[in-house]
């Protein structure tokens, strides 16, 4: 009898190959046997099957090195695969070979609960599990449709350094290392170089990881996190939003639709994420006050908002709300003031729907030479490492605008979290560098 | 007679709009004018065109004001796309009104030769030049051929944190920051990382900045460059390098057919590039140290390559090769051995062709946790931080592999450069961290 080495395939592949003979690889999620017949639940990264192992298909020797494995051993496995509304993913293995790649024993991560704490410390084991495979896999699918729609709409993307020898913001909050000999910093936005780059290539992003050497210990704050920055030439601050809202938008309805079994894994209710589509409504600071006072939420216009009153805001809305002209006073001293009033900036903040905060800063900066100068004095700024930026309105200076996406607040709330600690690989917390 | 706003275009959409009149906005690039006539290169990002300007269509004061232009003054421009194929581009606008934006004056990189510290001291406008907006935009497709690439081959993006509590490969080129009280060091590598998270969704990589704080002055070091990093379970030696070969291969015929008009722009002869198309010839270490010494070029088994080295084995194949099976005694401690020959690892360098040196290392890691014990101690470095990586095989080991790609040196090799420090927007090297 000719025997032939039967396809190798993934799980997510199963679909393509019902009623063939396949050979999956991965590791045993679960198992339980009853008898002569045992059910493995396998993994192999991209998905999650049932194996259906009976004594009369592998015989007697394999069955019981079968049912003597534990969570995590790695198996190779011929067998058939039958579609089965009943089975996860539809589709069901009859074995007929089996094979231990490498056992696993003790593993620390069994299928019960346990504390964050346990769960943090064994990060590199707990990414295995159903819901953290949905979740990095939606994380990654948020990625991949927010750099799709800007390189789809001319954005060139430009990373921003990483080390620079100034703080963008301020210095409080900056991680410090020695550049052979000088002091140098971990950026906490690549914005001010994209100011640089979008003068040069029109509209450009950078994305990758910013860091604050903050004290919280919030559920909103991670030190290492990741920011999409887009910027560009012309743009004025009511394009700017415009932008933001048919990115959010875009993002949105591509999750929904190209990850909805990962949403269904997070038991993430999509009903609200529906309503999320352009264009978002826009309320100022000043309304934002007034309405925070009316529902007797402690505030005082010139305050900055803290997580009570973006929740209030938020849930004033069925989908994500700018909240517009803050006082210049709060915000950062790029910010382009409000022509008619000048004590605001025609600056924004998108906060997420369902009582969620911010996921997106951003606005116009300024242009104007002198002004920006008088700003950096302002802010006790020194002029000297901003030598560059000022260059930027010297030379051809035009209006522009950019904002700042944060990846992990805006997966909390896709995926509908408490807390930022699951949205990332591995979290950086003020308590936490390892794994 | 009824006026109506011209359409605002990009100079890239010029030719959307042969015969109709726009609005295009951007930079005086270069200006010159001959008595009643100037003709203003303008750029805006998107391209370079020319827009001829007469005093019969302006009027004597708009024209008095355009010849008085300095370069990168940001101009507003209306007039009629004419197709002219003498022209950059393909298009020429007869301007009907130039409204000046804002004026730049004594810019400081006039239209000739600058010394490479001037440019890199104007990095910020420097990217303002035909041949650096190029080379941006044939860096911005290479990430975006390499990612997708990976994205549709069931690859995950799974970014590596870069704040870590050890050291990949040895501390002695590491930037050290202080993390709430202890040491911290930014990553030199996500690969550690990435053999957890492939372990976890099968196949995944990530893509971010690494940092070296190596104090070479060589045209092919950089302090903080690129590197994008993918890792796959169940894959072996030689498919690992099918996975390279596949992927450099897709990228170039991307560029090729995408970045035609940025190559051009940076006269890169194109015929070599045409050539690189998988399978690459492979050649074992033993092999190339024998050609090495027939060449005359000094070395010995057990040597590591430098550039002079890997120039002359590039240049002996007319598309990148892998130098397979290195002394495993000049590589990381990670590396399997090959089981027929111990001394030698399942390990490959991909030196880029046209005598350009390593683009990409990778190999099989090491499944077995007692050989990886004896590794860690036979490289003096401690347990306890790669208490996480060893779970990794003490928990389901599997065969896997990976490599790194170095974005910086693989778009030297694209852009035919002789030098990194064009090759990143704001370059970081041993004596420049501004701007």
């Amino acid at each position: 009898m000719a025997s032939q080495e039967p396809p190798l395939v993934t799980i997510s592949d199963l679909g393509r190959h019902a009623g063939e003979t396949v050979r999956l690889r991965g590791w045993v999620y679960n198992l339980r046997s009853s008898g002569k017949i045992a059910f493995v639940i396998l993994r192999d990264g991209t998905g999650f099957t049932q194996v259906v192992i009976t004594v009369g298909a592998v015989g007697d020797a394999v069955f019981e090195q079968v049912v003597g494995l534990s969570q995590e051993s790695a198996v190779s496995v011929v067998g058939a695969v039958r579609q089965d509304s009943r089975a996860p993913g539809g589709f069901e293995i009859s074995a007929t070979e089996v094979e231990i790649i490498s056992p696993s024993h003790d593993y620390p991560i069994a299928l019960k609960e346990h504390g964050p704490e346990f769960l943090l410390d064994h990060r590199h084991l707990w990414l295995r599990t159903p819901r953290q495979v949905a979740l990095m896999r939606l994380r990654a699918g948020l990625i991949k449709a927010l750099r799709d729609f800007l390189d789809d709409r001319g954005f060139v993307v430009m990373d921003s350094p990483i080390l620079t020898p100034s703080a963008c913001e301020g210095t409080t909050t900056l991680f410090q290392t020695d550049y052979f000999g000088e002091p140098a910093y971990l950026s906490q936005s690549g914005q001010l170089y994209q100011e640089a780059t979008a003068m040069a290539l029109g509209r450009t992003y950078c994305f990758g990881p910013t860091f604050r050497a903050e004290k919280s210990k919030t559920r909103r704050h991670l030190t290492e996190f990741w920011m999409l920055e887009p910027e560009a030439a012309f743009v004025d601050f009511e394009e700017n939003m415009r932008i933001q809202e048919d990115m959010v938008s875009y993002m949105v309805a591509w999750l929904l639709e190209n990850r909805a079994e990962e949403l269904k894994v997070l038991g993430r209710d999509t009903g609200p994420l529906r309503n999320v589509a352009a264009p978002f409504p826009r309320i100022t600071y000043d309304e934002a006050v007034a309405f925070l006072k009316e529902k007797g939420i402690g505030i005082e216009w010139g305050d900055d908002f803290g997580a009570p009153h973006e929740t209030a805001i938020s849930l004033r809305f069925d989908r994500p709300v700018f909240v517009t002209h803050f006082p210049a006073a709060i915000k950062a001293f790029y910010m382009k003031p409000d022509p008619s009033r000048p004590e605001v900036v025609l600056g924004a903040d998108l906060l997420a729907s369902e009582g969620y905060g911010e996921i997106i800063g951003g606005g116009q900066r300024i242009d104007d030479l002198d002004l920006l100068q008088r700003r950096l004095a302002e802010h006790g700024l020194p002029e000297e490492p901003y030598r560059w930026y000022l260059d930027l309105r010297r030379y051809g200076s035009v209006p522009h605008s950019g904002f700042g996406i944060g990846i992990e607040r805006t997966l909390t709330w896709i995926a509908g979290l408490d807390h930022l600690r699951e949205t990332i690989p591995f979290p950086r917390m003020i308590n936490r560098i390892y794994p």
